[in-house]
């Protein structure tokens, strides 16, 4: 980007992802009623330009490859998408959101990619458009999440096939939600593992990793908050294409994105809360340290002078003579050795 | 959970708790007017199916066992409630929540447990329905807390005997509630406690201790706002089945709530400054321990110095041979000391 | 309290102060108009129940003693009060309030107590019900600041005279407020002295008392966000008792509960940012701890170690037989501390 | 105060400031319109009385010296002014607010007073009421920041002239503002100040100013932020001597406040992460201090342990007769020396 | 400033920028439709007077040059812009707003600069007058953002030449924000940069460097809020010169925002973040410090001493006559040596 981005027109779709191998095609295009589904799977553009839709069915088209521009403009054109939509559609740094187009609705979700290992948390774009009882969603590539819409679609007795498309997109978010869930219940795990080595087993790298699911997690947080407000928007706001019966459900769905905001905000605050414990563990240790050293030290030092002291040369130095001198010596050093003793165990030190 | 999660379609009533040994049953049938009350008791769901309802009493029915999904079903199937309304009530981690769907009102509320032991606190699951003169209560397993319920409809003149469904809906709030005064009256000595160990005694696992009830509380709290967003529905929203003047009650509870509220906040402002009080009570032990190895270190060292450089075996070391030679030592020994301790005396070390 | 409560239902009053050895009485029934003043003190509950109200007259009774609950709920029933007020009439742990009963309103407010030997802040529960012309204040004990009201009440020229019983009840809370400022003042002293403390002599008993007085504030703050909601209530609705001219003098209220509410968040930041300074003095210390020790130890351990060499009984020494030998030594302690003091110098140690 | 203030009725007038010197008197007494201007000044209360008002001209009142109360209640009375207004005219401490009294417009603000020695931030009180076309002043001494007012209206054809009472009054408000953006600019020099010493020459004093200015701009923000809202309400409410026209100015004074606030809240920010910056700076001086004084430490106490173990006394000791023993020695030394060097070097201390 | 603020009349014009050379002048006069495109270039403000302007065409003046004050005023009387409005242009600290004044429409925003090498962010204020198919900008110096518009402009099909000059303002804004992003890229790098550092090789100016952005980036929050604000309100208000079509441009505009806010906080809390990382990296290194020369010290420290106490030269000390002493003191420090071996490896101190 850089300079080349300020020249470029507003509305000029630009792919910002990085899947460039795959070229845009349909990757399926089903359509079904109650008792019927046709299911059609790797068309080319030109073969979505010469079909024809009927009121009968609920169409759900899946384009698959982003970075190909011209194709996806081309099936904006089909299904006459604004620019703005198009724009979108293949930026895919877009933010969650809903935005209504009088004739379609259009609604950017992400999907959540979770890496155990390194800890990185990525997204994945998936924006879809819903127009009358035509539903499209878009993806850089395959996505796993739509095999478990397929499965239930082809199930002639699945509520998926006895309603509209408006309860078709609310699947698709749903399952996007689902695997919210999945993966926060892996990060859970990860942040209890923290906690239990930052009591038992603290060091540095532990810091590392907190600082960096920290930090992971702000840009999750960036993508839930407006998830929860789109799923709002359209349980309050009148949609042409969501109907009534179908809101229920996007309410159960903003129910778990309240649980999952939840769960995010107990995260932030747990992860928050071990640095303060790993720093007093930190701050505990260094004065166990210094006492050690300080009582080993504290009681030598006095004996170790004592010592050098008789150990001078000077020709006269009376004691040196005395015949029970060294004893004397002996029994000073238990003397001040058992004081100092005395004086750190009233302090409490040991 | 994980990849299966994803599979199931978003109202297919999978239970998510571990109280697994209890059959799906009608616990408590209990209906009753001003003059009359009948109570059955361990019915199951088939001789549920063939009771009949009649206008002229309050009916509230205890079931107990949300394991086996298909019996809570076919209950769900007596009382027309939404699939949605079915798994939210076998989902133990549904947060709590008021629905209306039209012919009934769905509430979850969570009763709270607290270990004193471990600290560790727990929440049971209640689901709630209020269908017209019906009340139906679910849980795991039978919950004390209803004991006292009982106990108060059992007795003839108790206003909840002269009251409708909506008063007996309002009590069984209550009684939740209740139980969080109980258990926060609890959780605060264990909070009084801290703050005198933190005082008298502190070691490292009273930050271990520290932070996990702060953890602990972060769940109390995503259980808690959303109790009182309920109750403050219930007083502003126009539900069928709850009437005027039962709306004052749940003001009362509505106040119960803000008190716990601010309660929880007060425990967790207080644990938050224990960690502050902590550490600086940390550091002032570790300064006193430097002071008394700094102190006995810097006035021995210099006089150990001396002794040394008098131990050495220099043929020609003239001051050896003065009479007084180590009579000026020793003098020099106590002006250096006295020196020392003047200039920490200045300082304030001691 | 414990398991009972969860056994009472909900409008029960239970008394919940500590005040168990004064009998409900009426302390005080007035009544005036703006020529004539009738005092009695010392009723009994049956003397209220025969005494006959007039229009013409305001009546402030002032009730003392809340721990017999079955007087009081006598007296509710004089005054036709729901049983949801009287519950919270002897339960001095509710919040501060205001409760619409259209045919009365009820007011809880707190008088403030603090102790400034402990710092120990206490409350005093002061409900209020103004019913028409009738004003009633309860209290578990005669409390002084109604002292100041009747002496007011007393000049037949005062405004309170002039007016109705709803400027009454202003007044009762204006001196309520105005005990607010009164203990805020010393509550300031206090924490100005702490800033002097820090600054001069800082020692652990401060942050101790620090962390108490915040946990202090933290209550007050409890008690002080409802109040200014409660004037901001009567200012802005419409309740029947409340007459127009007199939202004017709860407009100037309102203003003080907000001056009020700004000097507590001035104290808590200030008592945050103490601990701050707190923290920084010790470390401040430390590392002068440290320095001194550090240089006295550098110093003279490399002096102390070349001591230590020519000490060693080695026949075969040749440094030791040049005659020059010693004052080498001594030289060579001269460079090396001459050295080590240039370099803590350069490094700013000193 | 103390226990007087609970004695005092609400709207007695009480002088709560420290200028107790100036009598109160009509400092200035200025009346103009677009062609004419007169000016009197220094007229008593009693002159002020016999004052005759025209509606041809735009008066300007300023009233200095609030300590006599009794005059301040006469000029009260003069202009029909409430009780409550004339109570908050004499209490130096009242917040700055607005206020409508159906006839007049009451405003408080606050001059801010900086005394860049010691920090110091303090307010002046200046009430105004906006009576149709008379706008009175009042203040404890006459401020400078209005002679400039009194320039500008000399001006014939400025727009000061041209103009009514609300423009006046806005004008007044805004010279209030502009000496806060001269303030700020003074304070923003202190902090920068603060920042460059933090990094060069940090010491125990910074820390007191850092704690000490931040306290005063808490006290800042109470006097701003009601501002704001002051100004806000003027733009949006409708108050009868607020024309349509006077409101752009109005909006432009927002604006100052919005960039007054913002510019506090950096300072906050900023004055807050310097506290974090002075505390890693000590530790990491800590660091250094210790990391010197552990290697010479490290290096010297084993070299002086071998010294010592052949400054021993023993008679049976071979190595003190070896010939090259006294070399071996001096070769362990730059051995050991050597070896700890590379540790060090090695683990980055130096 | 100072004094000199608050004498100055609030709508005078008084520039408060510090690019003083360029006189002010009407750096670009561009009008054009869907086929005619007629572009001057440097008319001075007497030209711009005798200019004819046509309904047909959509114009575009840029004026570069603010602090000629008088010549921004004339150009204000040109299009009787109101005297706030010219004072606003001229004062470079303005912050970024919106202002309706019936005829016409004004925009404040600024394009925001970065210098890497130093961390200094700046902003450039950017003011713009939308007046009906007028569009005026002004700034302090042509700014190369402009050239874009320019561009694009020139090209007959590009969108810009099909629409108004609303669609024009648009893109001025939009290319504003199109800088924040391409900055905000760099700022991304710069952070990430430190973060690297502070778990490689952390030193002190660190510190100094996230501080510093941290402050810069206080500054770049109080232009994008209002940014977020202004384009907000072009949605919702409905402004006489912004027509409907171009709203949901604005709506993506508005996207824009909101993205670079998160980023921005995104920055503030991984900044915030890095103190706490390098607080406990500066801990754990003292840690380890300490641990080092407290195990070499107390390893050493007790055997120097049994070497002192046989260097003393007494003339009755037994043990030096043995024939095996020396070698039992050898024995002595190998066993006192393992044991405290032994003693810290059990304590897990290395
Ligand atoms: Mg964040
Ligand atoms: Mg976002
Ligand atoms: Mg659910
Ligand atoms: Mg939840
Ligand atoms: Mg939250
Ligand atoms: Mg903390
Ligand atoms: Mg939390
Ligand atoms: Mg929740
Ligand atoms: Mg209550
Ligand atoms: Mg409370
Ligand atoms: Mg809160
Ligand atoms: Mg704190
Ligand atoms: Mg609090
Ligand atoms: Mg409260
Ligand atoms: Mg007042
Ligand atoms: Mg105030
Ligand atoms: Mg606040
Ligand atoms: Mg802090
Ligand atoms: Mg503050
Ligand atoms: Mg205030
Ligand atoms: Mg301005
Ligand atoms: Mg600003
Ligand atoms: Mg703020
Ligand atoms: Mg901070
Ligand atoms: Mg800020
Ligand atoms: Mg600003
Ligand atoms: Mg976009
Ligand atoms: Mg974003
Ligand atoms: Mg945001
Ligand atoms: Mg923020
Ligand atoms: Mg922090």
């Amino acid at each position: 980007m850089g300079k080349e981005l300020l020249e470029i027109p507003p509305d000029t779709p630009v792919y910002t992802g990085s899947v460039t191998d795959i070229g845009c095609h349909i990757k399926l295009l089903l359509y079904y009623n109650g008792s019927e589904l046709i299911k059609k799977t790797d068309l080319t553009v030109e073969q979505l330009k010469d079909f024809k839709f009927h009121k009968g069915y609920t169409y759900w088209i899946s384009i698959v490859g982003l970075n190909d521009t011209e194709k996806v403009q081309e099936i904006g054109k089909i299904f006459e998408l604004h620019d703005l939509t198009v724009e979108d559609i293949v930026n895919v740094h877009e933010r969650p959101k809903i935005e209504d187009f009088d004739d379609y609705l259009f609604v950017v979700v992400k999907e959540l990619l979770f890496d155990r290992e390194s800890l990185k948390i990525d997204f994945r774009h998936i924006p879809m458009v819903l127009k009358d009882n035509i539903f499209i969603t878009f993806s850089e590539e395959w996505t796993g999440i739509f095999d478990f819409l397929l499965k239930r679609l082809e199930k002639s007795k699945s509520r998926l096939r006895q309603r509209k498309s408006d309860y078709l997109c609310f699947s698709a978010i749903d399952v996007v939600i689902d695997k919210y869930f999945k993966i926060f219940e892996e990060i859970g795990e990860v942040v209890e593992d923290m906690e239990d080595r930052v009591l038992k087993e603290p060091d540095e790298t532990l810091v590392e990793q907190v600082h960096y699911l920290k930090r992971e997690l702000i840009f999750v947080r960036r993508n839930i908050w407006p998830l929860r407000e789109i799923i709002n928007d359209i349980i309050k706001a009148d949609y042409t294409f969501i109907y009534e019966p179908t809101k229920v459900y996007f309410r159960d769905a903003y129910d778990h994105t309240i649980q999952i905001i939840d769960t995010l905000e107990s995260f932030r605050d747990i992860l928050s809360g071990l640095l303060d414990v790993y720093l007093s563990s930190l701050s505990n240790k260094m004065n166990e340290i210094m006492k050690t050293l300080s009582i080993i030290g504290t009681i030598f030092i006095p004996l170790t002078f004592i010592a050098g002291n008789y150990g001078m040369n000077f020709r006269y130095m009376p004691e040196l003579y005395w015949h029970y001198g060294y004893f004397a010596v002996l029994i000073s050093y238990v003397v001040i050795a058992s004081g100092l003793i005395i004086f750190f165990k009233k302090r409490k030190w040991f």
